[in-house]
């Protein structure tokens, strides 16, 4: 396409392009948005190597020469323009989140990493704030997806995205590095599985401290075990004993943050047993132990009976710290598996997400679009077979309207050419398809969302840290009323235009849609 | 984890890691096993760097000094071994896909980047595979899915993996010029947006050439609209000319290899009469045209009508070569849009899929895990709350049973110690679980599944080439019988086990499940 525009001198033409998507996704009423940072990084290394010209060439041998040396001096610096949202701002469909202008070809080139890097990106934020807002703020939601992304780059993007949609942190240690993000995580079955009994101690001579100190930690734990297991109404001689070693060596290994997974055999009959055997054992030596981990089973009912099993053993050895002992629950969580455990009420403090999050299963893209929207000046418009696949022509103002207690009322689409609206000045806003929907606003603020982020010398201003970000995502939730951000049946947010664009809009329709003969 | 186990004197324990998966995706009954090559390269650069240890250091602050100088001198040349199922072939539940062995934390710190690596790689080869057999062999299939690909490095994977599963190109450059994947694509709609009318010329002198030739281009064309426009039953002036002029420009481009958009204003009204109308002129200067791509709307209907016109304008000018153009459709295709377009008669050539394919949308996530089953010799196994988690243990074998007629009966799993499967000789296999599911079968042909892929001085054989993963998918996925791949309610394949390994699997569950009392 770009050749096609260099071959037919269309290479100055100025084009003014939106990205926007048509639809909300996940059965909702609000999406989250994210990845401006990336585009912001790759405008400022937009650029063809020579060898990618060498292999363009291979692939389009009849091309003019001409075009190679206008591609290989071609970059973003001098002639592109960009306006977008802020990122991790609530948006909604049909409003442009990105505003770009600049040389029809060089704008053209941008678009699909444009949308590559906006889609993922804005999906998964969405994802991770429903679920935060499902869960509620009383617990921890850490995001354990990487084994499921799509490559360990998609595990890089979605613990980052996650995180400024709402979670607390993520197993993957690598976002961790390179991002700040806090990394958490317990051990695995395998863990678990490698103890096969209370005699494998290890040949190894260096570690003799250790088994020497292990035999009488050891013993400890299962003095413990003899009398916690009729108050708990299990046989003591039942629970697997390779599953004890291992807890013991965890507790040995990690004494300050000792967190053990409890369904290796089995929650009740094992698991829990010999982790409040161990629990008590370390607390002998001055540490306590931060909790335990389900990952199958009936996490509702395991967690009730867990936190039963805390209170009882609490009060029976005057631990009262036990009782708060921390349950992290995982495997296959949704959206709604939190409803269910909320109703059933689970004793789960902290869930770790794997799968649903980071492939965001409900619905695994966000259709962002890339539009032309104007050429030299002139308005442009797709009609397309499908009247949902219109866009909106020209280009664009975008205004926040505000209400008295903060709460956004809607999104005003209008032409740039157009007066802003002004506080405590009453407007017409008109859904822009359907002529009967109409109504009078007098905003108490009004916000224009669009920030320059790139401008004639680059970029135009410092970007904001991940922290910063995800701030900017929980305060923008915060002016969206709670009937728009609920899971059932959820209200539309409006998205409106003037009255000055709704007239634009149908006249260009008009204009172009074509009449035809039925036959 | 690893810590855990260094620090417990465990770091020499030898384990034998299994992964696999535990249900076929789309509720199918195949997957095709894809990503190994890339667990081998990382296996190759498996190292800690200066700065991933001081990272480390710096979450875990208590942790001995000699765990980091154990962590910095760790890498996998010496210690690890690995044996896998080849990349490509056809591959089913609970067989193991790789079993690797060495070190417990070595192989341990292996977990996450080889379900990583693996899981989406072989997911979305198993899509593309599916996408394949739906539409059938006479089709070109073309992935088009970066913009909905978790990041560029996901939309990467997405081109390799849909390549290697059956898919004729894509449209990702990079992923041409990385991979030698074919690329193709066509004009986007913001092509023709970009050209209002007829009139609208470029003043870019340098381009005067063009202004001249356009001009007469542009008439030839107009005289054949009209010649066209009675016989196609449509209004020649209704067309629109911002539209035939974007079709001249990029025939003017690209005359060999002109393939129009035509759903930018409406299919039959517009964009197929201006295409046949650019063809004809074309023509004349001794080019012809591809054929056209269809982006909304009723595909299958629309297909219909553009054929029809194609045979209707070949026949009244004595020109068949117009009868085949090519049609491509795009629009959110899906397996289950093929069949449906199968069942209309389509006339599509070529399918242009995005976000089902590289999303993986029917179910966006291969559940593959990494089980230890191994410990110094010694068997292991996890319970869990569920049964269906529960793994195979022990080191194992696999062989893939075949029949006179080449094709697949079954895969049998069996402990390394035994004795292989011999031709022509009647085994007994067993289901894995239930008791009464047993049968005799006597192969025609044995294969052992395992590959050695990595051993104790490091890559044990040169990897494939992307052709070649290309064709081993083809031919294995044509050793499996068509009952077993179609669509509508799959015949499982049987995956079964020997008789002393259900024995040694039945003995070992019962020895670890814990015996309760009922309250």
């Amino acid at each position: 396409m770009a050749y096609a525009y260099w071959k037919t001198g269309k290479m100055e033409d100025k084009a003014v392009f939106d990205l926007f998507f048509r639809k909300n996704p996940f059965r909702g009423e609000f999406a989250i948005f994210a990845g401006l940072g990336e585009c912001v990084k790759f405008l400022n290394n937009f650029r063809f190597s020579c060898s990618d010209i060498a292999y363009l060439q291979e692939i389009l041998p009849n091309v003019d020469q001409g075009f190679w040396e206008y591609l290989s001096q071609l970059d973003a610096s001098q002639v592109v323009t960009m306006s977008a949202i802020p990122e991790g701002y609530v948006v909604f469909p049909k409003v442009p989140l990105i505003r770009l202008e600049g040389p029809l070809p060089v704008i053209q080139l941008l678009e699909t990493t444009f949308l590559n890097l906006i889609n993922y990106a804005s999906l998964v934020a969405t994802n991770a704030a429903r679920f935060r807002i499902t869960a509620g703020d009383g617990v921890q939601l850490l995001e354990f997806g990487l084994r499921r992304a799509q490559g360990p780059d998609g595990g890089l993007s979605a613990s980052k995205y996650c995180y400024i949609g709402g979670f607390d942190g993520t197993s993957n240690v690598l976002a961790g590095k390179l991002f700040g993000i806090p990394v958490r995580g317990t051990h695995a079955h395998a863990f678990v599985n490698s103890f096969s009994s209370l005699d494998d101690v290890s040949e190894n001579v260096s570690f003799l401290d250790f088994c020497c100190f292990l035999s009488i930690f050891c013993q400890l734990a299962m003095s413990w075990l003899t009398k916690i297991s009729p108050i708990l109404n299990i046989l003591e001689h039942e629970t697997n004993k390779g599953e004890l070693k291992a807890f013991l060596a965890y507790a040995y290994a990690f004494p300050r943050t000792c967190l053990c997974l409890l369904d290796t055999y089995s929650v009740i009959k094992s698991g829990l047993p010999n982790f409040l055997a161990v629990a008590l054992a370390l607390n002998e030596y001055g540490y306590r132990a931060i909790g335990v981990r389900l990952d199958s089973g009936d996490l509702a009912y395991l967690s009730r009976k867990c936190r039963e099993a805390f209170v009882l053993i609490a009060d029976q050895f005057e631990s009262p710290w036990m009782k708060k002992f921390t349950v992290v629950a995982s495997n296959d969580i949704n959206e709604e598996t939190l409803i269910s455990l909320k109703e059933q009420k689970h004793e789960i403090n902290s869930f770790g997400i794997g799968t649903h999050l980071v492939t965001c299963q409900k619905q695994p893209a966000l259709g962002c679009v890339f539009k032309l929207v104007e050429v030299n000046g002139e308005p442009r418009m797709k009609l397309s077979e499908d009247v949902g696949k219109i866009n909106l022509p020209g280009k664009k103002s975008v205004f926040r309207l505000y209400s008295e207690d903060g709460l956004a009322i809607l999104d005003l689409i209008q032409l740039c050419s157009e007066k802003p609206p002004e506080v405590g000045k009453k407007i017409l806003v008109r859904h822009p398809f359907i002529e009967s929907k109409r109504a009078y606003v007098c905003p108490y603020k009004v916000e224009l969302l669009y920030r320059d982020y790139w401008g004639n010398n680059g970029l135009t201003q410092s970007f904001p840290s991940l922290q910063e970000l995800k701030k900017t995502a929980s305060d923008s939730l915060k002016t969206l009323r709670q009937d728009i951000k609920r899971e059932l049946n959820p209200t539309p947010y409006k998205v409106s235009v003037t009255n000055e664009m709704y007239n634009f809009l149908h006249e260009l329709w008009l204009k172009y849609a074509p009449i035809g003969e039925l036959s």
